[in-house]
């Protein structure tokens, strides 16, 4: 059993109840509290040693990408994030300085997004350094967007660059908390999630809870600076396919009806100069991703390689 | 440095905002939301193999053992619990079975406490299975109960029965939410607190927070039929020494104002007739923590033993 099938055997029964609008599945849980305009969000997620973090990381940026993480997906869902609990698994081993390091960096990332953390839980553990947040923010019930909700004919775009995170952005990454904002406050984003597994994984996910198709134009893929540098020295995969699947870019993924296509994108520039937005495609009735360039469009396969169509 | 001064200084300086009305410190965060009548509570916890179970123990207990705890702390805010977000993270040579039967227990035991399991993270780790919990809940403002608040003349109560959960009580206790709901809705506890960390221990909490102390009458004190037995065995502290300071019965400890004593007994025996209620002590202008027998009254130290005081 894989990881992914477990996954979907532990949620597939898992309890509800009243409050819950969106449960398991999306960027984050979506309940009613109560109020009138406004819905709370829900996530948890973690970070290990020797997979999202290594024994060198310097700790301020692994305390900032434990909460980070987390405040993307709030970000992905229009929403503003309000709390944080906090678990560290650590071994006996373990520095006290080097996790009072980390909650500084978490801290400083938690003030700067207006954050509190409230609590928390300290174990020890054989195992490597854990770092396990849970955060709650909220969301305007008029404004919230799920992964579910492209239609044929919406413009897909993406935020920042993507592909070669490991030369070190995946650490100091930056959650789009106010691009987020301002996008659902100033259009109707139909889906959206975070780029975390790659793009071409995590645009399937909205897809498949879309139930629609996409075709990517490989041109118009903003890739990043580092993966075109790690591609040259030989350390990491050709750029197009760095773009699509190297992971923990944490930018945001959404499309838009294909009318607001321009006026978004000059708003957009006029709002965040210096953050790049780009079309990178359309959402198709047909379902299946598929990747075009002059010589013709190509299936794209679950892990984001691009396939020769056979000549006909 | 050891664990409690880690924690210090991790929680020294940790950010807040102003939505917070309790931060870290008490059994769960408060926080306003925004709604006329109530705050949300909001609370982490963590059980890790080897530490809060083994490797024998019937998964599903472990699946119960994570959450309630978590429901005991929002028990003992007179909350009630609404929605959990779960990570695990588990050893590549652990059976994918045991995880989804420990979710299976978990899952019983959410839906008996009408609680919503809405989100969750699985990861790897070579270290021991760990399971951590985050719950939201939720309190009337006027009925939260803080450990802050106790006044001298109160007198203490306890729920249930103390010590020797070991011998497997800590596996299935029953959080009391449905007691705590009912306390706060008919009468007006001062101040309230889980017992986790052992009777002494947890009171000691109580009484830093409002800046009294307690005496406890020795002969008051709800013994369980397990410390009794374990003692008899051998395997066990002393009886008294058990209830004072073997931890993990997870019941309500609680002052009320002493003019109060009586008629909740009373109502409490007509509500509850199964499960004990204790009234073991009252709360004392002065300081610390003390224990009154036949021969007199002593100091407890820290740990919850009973120091003879030296003839003077």
């Amino acid at each position: 059993m894989n990881e992914l099938e477990l996954i979907r055997r532990l949620t597939r029964d898992l309890p509800a109840n009243h409050s819950v609008v969106v449960g398991p599945g999306d960027d984050c849980a979506v309940l009613e509290p109560g109020l009138d305009d406004r819905w709370l969000l829900f996530k948890t997620d973690a970070v290990v040693e020797g997979v999202h973090f290594t024994a060198d990381t310097e700790p301020a940026r692994i305390g900032h990408k434990a909460l980070a993480r987390c405040l993307s997906d709030i970000a992905a869902m229009g929403g503003r994030p309000d709390s944080a609990v906090v678990t560290v698994a650590a071994p006996p081993t373990c520095d006290p300085g080097r996790i009072e390091a980390i909650y500084g960096g978490m801290a400083a990332t938690a003030r700067r997004f207006e954050v509190a953390i409230v609590g928390g839980e300290t174990t020890s553990t054989t195992g490597p350094l854990l770092l396990s947040v849970a955060l709650i923010g909220s969301v305007q019930k008029t404004r919230c967007v799920r992964r579910a909700g492209a239609v044929s004919g919406d413009a897909v775009f993406v935020s920042g660059e993507l592909g070669g995170s490991l030369a070190g952005r995946h650490l100091d990454f930056e959650p789009r908390i106010e691009e987020a904002t301002w996008l659902v406050g100033h259009f109707r984003p139909h889906a959206m999630i975070d780029v975390s597994d790659g793009l071409a994984t995590d645009l399937r996910h909205l897809l498949e809870a879309s139930s629609v198709g996409a075709e990517l134009l490989q041109e118009a893929l903003p890739v990043s600076r580092a993966a075109r540098q790690r591609a040259r020295e030989g350390t990491g995969k050709p750029p197009v396919e760095a773009a699509l699947t190297d992971g923990e870019d944490f930018e945001l993924l959404f499309t838009v009806p294909g009318a607001d296509a321009v006026p978004l994108l000059d708003g957009w520039k006029a709002r965040f100069p210096e953050l790049r937005l780009s079309c990178i495609g359309r959402i198709t009735e047909t379902p299946g991703l598929t990747l075009r360039d002059r010589r013709g469009t190509r299936p794209l396969d679950l892990h984001g390689y691009a396939h020769f169509t056979k000549p006909g």
